[in-house]
């Protein structure tokens, strides 16, 4: 009975038309051209990798497609147990036809063939969009990046700032800034200026957000303005080497910055916390970042009572810190709950997670999920998952526990799948 | 079946009688006289607030009870997922004879006069005890509280120290201690002394516990006397502006103390582990705190070591903290798991810590839950809720994992519930 | 059905014959001789002292075995909702046919007898193996150990180093290592050929891992050579009286040294890493230790990079850690999710982090369990209770949520309990 129940109500969810708050899509190049686009997420090269699969032979330079695809398929049965593994199978079914439950040395090859062949249809992205369902999806785009050349109602702009806040001591970037702003970044009034111009050329863009991830170390104070400039200088002249005070410094002055300026244009300002880069530097590419889950939302206690009028949709990375996210959710009216993020999003800590968050925090207050994909085939699979978990949970909870309708346990399904998307990021009611 | 079983089990365990081991009743008001005393409950403004009703329409001055309800039911809607609000469903359904599903503008104000009818009752609040068949309710008493004009067997006093171990430095609680206590306060033997005075009068009238709730930094150690009284004399002079040092050691010595007089009178020491407080200032009355989860029990080594007489029923704020509880509560005789405090209140937490708990601490060491409640009928929906989930985590866990029977598993949830209440607080064996 | 399920996937993963990858037991000794070697397993010592009885009743000199067991059983009642007294429970009636439900006064001594007659017999730590299912036992040897006398091949050595890396200041342990190793200790340079003359013993006698248990403040790093030197000889000079930093650099270097000798003799590196020892020192025997949750794998960074040639299978005390390790194990080749241990071993904590291990690590990197045991008695119920809950989470979250076929599902099973105890420890692909 609990299982047919799952069943309608993941039916009813599956049903819905998406917008993907968060993803790393190339509007140029949205979906993927051959299966070496899927199989080299780092989800997979990663795991491989951990499995005993040389960097040498994933990341040999000039390596031809379908070699790449062939030389993983024959290290993938390690991780065939991994949800990430489940994915690639149900990308395989959905979009190609494939029939078998395992991808092997023996049946790859027809795969991928298969695949070629719809993904060079013209409109390839655009068929991915409709069997997924999906309206729009939100980037992550460089603060230099033109945002021309594609449809911004489809491929929504986000302002990500890692770059800004954590790496303004190198050359490239304050080269980029510079010419990205026009403005020639001297002090802290210039630098306020220059960032201001990225706003400007963002939301004139359609953007929808600022973003940025966090490491579990930073927290957020403001910086008083003589010691900013100071700061600044000091950067402005030694680069990464200036010592590590002045560099913190320009970098709160920074994200301080940010935030003010998305209380000025109504940008809501996403947040991903918890996450040390290169902590395996000698990993893939994208398979070296891990974590420190001592990481407390009190760091940002000054952040969310300076900005009360800013919304800070938040991804965390450790469970661990899951409940602090429902509290601070449930108690500050500008903090908002956003999706399962990179190691939380396998489905024991996204049940765990997630039903904490639904009995607790305000329905209008929890933004269920985003895909972080970087080709546009992983909605589906990675939704599914998501929608899967969600419909046992509302069967198991609320249906079962609490006495709810089918009707109401939906309603709560769609509102945190779609219309909270709304809410926090178009500004509907 | 495992519905039919849930059913079964929480029958039998509904059908106790309880005493509740710590809320906030008001022993000269233990129940409601509106509507507005339920709803006027932090956890609905609070939320309300959180889902984006301003503080000035629910805490405006004068403000008549029933256009506060009026304002909050307006506001309600955003919260109906949550556990809360299931909460004050049940109260209207179980002593009001609501039966709908959603309070709302169109449903409120037949419930509220309803509700003021029969609050008016002149035995009301025995009426609520009746009903939701709690025969004591263990109280929050201010240090300095008479204690007169009520039945201390029903409403046992609970000498509330948070004051005298954070808040000497005021002008206010040093009055307040040197009246009640008829003692001037100079130094660590008369501060001493003022503080036995209360212990003296706590347990003349009945009082079963001493209690404090703790912030995530506090670390408790025996302070030296002659450093103490130079602390106390700084905070005399000084007030809450004396060096955090000196506090500290003030708050240290007066800790260390409470523990003292707990052991000389046989008091159980309750602690409540983990809030900051005010970390929103700008939110509604009682919605203002909230917790860095990065605390340990390790913190209480030295004091758990000191006082073996000393029983202390802990609880944590956060569900991240309850391993260590349990493992604790397994090891130091002394230590003994309470409740399911606040953030940690919503099923979800419940579940998984009360399961954690139940199968690795002795079956006698456990105090399953308590209110919490500022209004007598609040203890009926949330004991409910727990009652239910402690269903669950039987039948799920004890009779088809582990193949108990019926009987067997309720009654360790007797134990828990009741039979634990009588050991350690009653010295019952 | 699902319960069906369940009993059939247990009864696929209870056929196997399995190797115990971590144990204390002692192979001169390995099965019990009496009851008293039972309920004297600190579980019970601990829990049963936790629960009021005076250590002085158990731990009196020259006390009777008999009499031991019959003080414990008088004070068990209160822990008999524990997972680990279902554990003495199936004992008695699997290996000596007892038939109750509960160990009492009054029945405890036929049990005694029963036992005792069984225990006596020759070849008992043979029978319980063979009804075990278990082919061999790894072992927990001092570094001194001469490692003769037993069968190698069913007994395997492994070396515990704890004594070395943080009591080389007690002079008892530096004369036991030139002794073993026929050197005399004076500095960096003597103290590295001291430590290899002890791997090289230990590898020519079939050892098969390096293991140590961590403080939660442990963060292992390379010490400079000049500065090992230095610090050596304060530790010689002063012993245990040496200041902090320069034991901390011994620590670190014998750490570090013995990561060298693992990666030149192909040690796997066990660490079990979070446990403060003698947090209640007035705790029974072995029943003193408890933690500090607060511990990351961020500090083990250096170390995972530095050595990627060897295997580190990892156990962590807190369950809240256990993300990290899946993630990690995620990320890094070297890194190896290790058994569920201690205060982590038991069924709610077991269920989550192995749930949330076998969706997202490779399954040729997760050892899926280890008895931990002191008597070989205690493998047939440990194990037992970790292929239940394995086989419920194979069952709920594979069969039925994703779909798996049984087969399958067994396989991975299989994999995990026994296929990678031999990759990992015997080196097979």
């Amino acid at each position: 009975m609990s299982q047919a129940l799952r069943t309608r109500l993941f039916d009813e969810l599956d049903a819905l038309t998406l917008i993907d708050p968060h993803t790393h899509i190339n509007p140029h190049a949205p979906a993927a051209s051959t299966l070496a686009d899927i199989l080299g997420y780092h989800y997979y090269t990663e795991l491989a990798h951990s499995a005993g699969m040389a960097k040498e032979r994933i990341e040999e330079p000039g390596l031809d497609p379908k070699e790449k695809v062939g030389r993983l398929v024959e290290r993938l049965a390690p991780l065939d147990n991994t949800i990430q593994y489940s994915w690639l199978i149900e990308i395989a079914q959905r979009f190609f036809g494939f029939t078998d439950e395992y991808l092997t040395p023996a049946n790859w090859e027809q795969l991928y063939d298969t695949a070629v062949t719809k993904m060079r249809q013209p409109d390839w992205s655009r068929q991915v969009l409709a069997q997924t369902k999906l309206e729009a999806v939100f980037l992550t785009n460089d603060f230099d990046d033109p945002l021309e050349g594609f449809d911004t109602q489809v491929y929504v702009p986000c302002l990500r700032t890692d770059d800004l806040v954590f790496h303004l001591g190198k050359e490239t970037v304050r080269q980029r800034l510079e010419k990205a702003s026009a403005t020639t970044v001297r002090d802290a009034s210039t630098l306020r200026t220059a960032i201001g111009t990225l706003f400007q050329h963002f939301t004139s863009h359609g953007a929808r957000a600022c973003a940025i991830s966090l490491p579990p170390d930073f927290s957020p104070c403001k910086v008083d303005p003589r010691e900013a400039d100071a700061a600044i200088q000091a950067v402005l002249r030694s680069g990464t080497a200036a010592d590590d005070d002045q560099r913190r410094r320009v970098s709160n002055f920074v994200f301080w910055t940010l935030a003010e300026y998305c209380a000025e244009f109504e940008l809501p300002f996403d947040l991903m916390i918890g996450v040390n880069r290169a902590v395996y530097p000698a990993g893939v590419y994208q398979g070296q970042d891990l974590y420190d889950s001592r990481v407390s939302l009190i760091q940002y206690r000054e952040l969310f009572n300076a900005f009360p009028q800013v919304v800070f949709p938040i991804s965390v990375l450790a469970s661990v810190t899951n409940q602090e996210l429902a509290s601070y959710s449930w108690i500050f009216p500008n903090v908002v709950t956003h999706g399962h993020w990179w190691y939380s999003n396998t489905p024991t800590f996204i049940e765990h997670d997630a039903a904490a968050r639904l009995e607790a925090v305000p329905r209008t207050k929890q933004i269920a999920y985003y895909s972080d994909m970087y080709k546009l085939e992983f909605a589906l699979p990675k939704f599914a998952m998501y929608k899967r978990i969600l419909a046992k949970i509302l069967a198991q909870r609320y249906c079962i526990d609490r006495g709810w309708s089918e009707e109401r346990a939906v309603a709560l399904g769609r509102e945190t799948l779609r219309g909270n998307v709304e809410r926090v990021f178009y500004g509907q009611k």
